[in-house]
């Protein structure tokens, strides 16, 4: 950590606050510039506030140099995490596709779609039981039903499945549930992520809709901090000032996340888009990205869905995808 | 709700979206323009799924005509809502400062402030036990003991206390809290705002980050819809691409506020600036524009403060602050 | 054109107003539903200011229905454009990389680097004359010498060049230069748009740095309406919170315009990442998205690049990117 | 300005770059922390591009100390400038409203809105000529025979005018102009700044819709850069995901950049919001965050306005903003 201080901070000053500083096991450089003093702080930094230091009235800036994250960073674990769920392998040089529905709606829908994506190439099944909507008029899910309708295809045809979980109360229901899915609403629901951190559920934790790369890696972080190292990373879109999509999906991401984490990354084109003509294009630019998994929506009567029809695509549609993503794949990964 | 009809919508097609509206309720007006032909819907489309709609082959476009937003709609309630809470009453022509520190750290700490700010014209006093933070390596706050030592203040000196509150299942340790505070991060942790709509206190609901007014009172509606009417708003600075001040407060969306919504306004200038030099021009700025409260943070030892020190007044310089907006006040509201 | 009429609208006020429409020569239709009354206009309504009609005080709010750009909408132009520019032909089934180095520095420099990325299958060499930086003190490029050396290096290798204009007074200076680029900032300076419709050259507008595409397809409007219509547009990385990369590259801005458009699209990956380890998953991505070209900086010794060295590839680098290119578009255009 | 390099920076790495940084003239601190080696540049570091910097493997990231901006910095000028233009002085302790509308229409109309303002207070009178619109079919103001016109009231009334150019050529026709301001949208198109810089006359300088404030000094920076410092600064409202006013206005930008730098600072509220609603109650909140001057929009007929109409005043409603902004002053100032 690096303090900046003003041109006017006198000699008192500085030394009082190299004392300070010293008083809490850090070793201090000082280093004078034509127009500033530079204080270099040396040691566990993490534990110095970084605002309160820059409240000081003799402080013009504060500058962190290492990453605040810890657990999750490449740094410090070289190789990939490979998440162990429901059988398969997640991250590294594994690659998956995880389709279904928004929403279960019955027993028949969500069968009928897991068979067909799982024909298809789909390794994972999505389905909704808990919806955040912005609306408390809208439909909200079938809840623990919805959970059990899950289970009890996964029973039948083998496929592993994913959920959201919106409180950690409901934690019991998943129970048989593969993956956790925490939604980018919840991203910062620092509650729900400490107590998913006590299990050891693979997690997979979507990015928030405004919120930076290293915003999502604290809160990995969260989940880390209590033990929990299975933490998959989703990235969904975020909020620009576009309107013809939703939300612009930011594929970035997807290298530069693999640059600073070892954790494994999805890439979910059906919420960032909201159109389903887009998410063909998307998901092969997220493959040719070099992302470990997709989440894709899937419906086989999307403009009768309950939620979310609108980016849905139709089983045959979720064939062409899957593919044209597997010849994506053998270029990436020959 | 108005669908955009592509230009090359078959009258069958039309036909058959007509009567499967009618068959959901809606009366349905047809206009057909030189390009395209608009479908109007007249009824309770509260119902109708506007992304199902526009994910239809022959829909280009759909709109939404009313707000999505009832119970705070200032349409249906003229009159300003007044909120009672701790014997004052908040709203309509009510003024209300709303002082005290980030954390409490200490009971002498929290005294100290409550007389100071008390005594310089605060009528509710803040304290945060629960604290949301990016990191989980930092202070997260006194947790029941924090709550504890506000509400001895309180009998002591019976200033009214708000304090926020992250989990639901803590609600029964703000028995005698008399504002639960909602932060911005939870601002859509809808399983929060539902129970909160179940209990009779008056909640203060913070603005999210990179949210809309109109997230904001969807937000509001969510705790309404439970029964509980008693929400003030709060708009506490959304995120920008400046980079000076830590948010960008956002004093438009006071009078914006009022003409949509009934309820209560507070303005926090200390969290948006997040420099304690810029929250007396922002709080009077604020008042300027009418808000009915404002939430300023102070600390008797600002460097000293666990959490956010940085942007927090001493009680000097909040009495000078008060004074200001107390004559801001009276240009306002003479 | 839809008008929204608040529900206190009188019988006296709608007559007023639908007259006044049809007086502009357009036909309105009423439509009263169970809270608002519906005023649909229909004609060209672009003649209406929509900002106009919503400042009437019966008015709640209005919604254009039409896009407001024509010469580039593809609903009036349903096939592709094809733009010729130094005898290549973009748009459509063609496919190409530009490359080239951020600023011209010397003719050895420009020269090599041209060599090098055209035996890698670049068709097209950048290279900026006249740099648009942030800073007045910054290398703001060779300016007419740079052009003149690009000029020299195309007639030695044959290569077509782009090179980026800042102001109209320097069009005769472009005139060996095959296509003409205006950059992000330039977007909406009308003036030089509006010159540039006068011209018959292609030109590469790239989007704004916060403009939505319609924002983008309407500067291009500027460039048609005056009769050139030899336009190519590039995504190049639009600003939100992220931090680790300079800009965030929407892709899914390609699949949306081609939708929108009949107007070839290009990504410019290096722009958007400032990172050159990013460059080649991006155009990688970009490519599976579907672009018509790519546009990539290249240096023959970026630590020493007078700008933008840390995000231009080494020769060697652009190599590899081109085979893995040429791989995706076999899968995509097999 | 520092550098952090790479835990896996080699001995022989860092002295090939401290002896390339010496070359350069600078003096260079190293200080080897527990993780990273940090090297100091002391010295005239902005000669050195830091973008090339944090190219270099070995770098991990570099961060600037000073601010770029020079002429304009508050550090190198304590005192307020004060910007003399026609007859006024402006900045400091002076106060001005700056009003009128949005485009010169007729010599009647804006002869009486210049009479009808002046006597309610304004000092300034507004008018636009050259209109910048997203639209090439909107009107685009009356070019050289609005300004002709301006000036005619000028001479008639003594008021001292403003009006936007959008082109250096039309340098020519702004001689009677005593304040020429340039656009949000022309915020960093450089060649006009620069040519704006070799003239003398006062400039006032929009904020760019998604630029920071920082951005806006360096813009300063060029026009200062040519000889030219008579530069006041605009606010008038940022792009963020708010969509019920048109822009978000800024006003911690008020209290910020009177820290940051010594020139004039103007806010536009008519230009932010969108909606004359919304105009004085933001009118006096800039008032109360200490700005220098207010610009407002008056029309003698807003509905009737070839632009902007929806944010216009009437001539009775600016007079009783100027009223309330007058004794917000008198608080602020006494």
């Amino acid at each position: 950590m690096i303090a900046v201080l003003k041109p006017d901070a006198t000699k008192e000053q500085i030394e009082n606050l190299t004392s300070w500083l010293k008083s809490r096991g850090l070793k201090v450089h000082i280093s004078e510039g034509e127009f500033h003093t530079i204080i270099g702080l040396i040691g566990d930094t993490s534990k110095v506030d970084s605002d309160l230091l820059a409240s000081l009235e003799m402080v013009e800036s504060v500058k962190r140099i290492s990453e605040p994250f810890k657990s999750s960073n490449r740094k410090f674990h070289p190789d990939d995490s490979i998440i162990e769920a429901g059988g398969l392998k997640i991250g590294g040089s594994n690659f998956h596709i995880i389709a279904g529905p928004c929403s279960v709606e019955s027993a028949d829908q969500i069968l009928s779609i897991a068979e067909s994506v799982h024909a298809s190439g789909a390794t994972i099944l999505r389905g909704g039981a808990f919806k955040p909507r912005t609306s408390p008029y809208d439909f909200q899910g079938l809840h623990a039903d919805g959970i059990e309708l899950l289970v009890e295809v996964k029973k039948k045809t083998g496929i592993p499945i994913i959920s959201e979980i919106m409180n950690e109360s409901h934690l019991p229901l998943f129970e048989h549930v593969d993956i956790i899915q925490v939604g980018a609403r919840n991203m910062q629901n620092f509650e729900l992520l400490k107590a998913l951190g006590l299990s050891n559920k693979p997690i997979m934790l979507k990015r928030g809709l405004a919120n930076t790369l290293q915003e999502l890696l604290m809160s990995a972080e969260y989940i880390m901090a209590g033990g929990n190292h299975n933490v998959i990373l989703c990235e969904r879109g975020i909020r620009t000032f576009e309107t013809y999509t939703r939300n612009t999906l930011d594929l970035s991401a997807v290298p530069m996340l693999k640059e600073l984490t070892h954790l494994p990354i999805v890439v979910d084109p059906s919420h960032a888009c909201g159109i389903a003509r887009l998410v063909k294009p998307m998901a092969m630019a997220a493959t040719a990205a070099g992302v470990h998994a997709l989440m894709i929506e899937v419906h086989n009567d999307p403009p009768n869905a309950l939620c979310d029809g609108g980016q849905s695509l139709t089983p045959e549609q979720f064939t062409e995808l899957a593919d044209q993503v597997k010849k994506i794949r053998e270029v990436i990964s020959p």
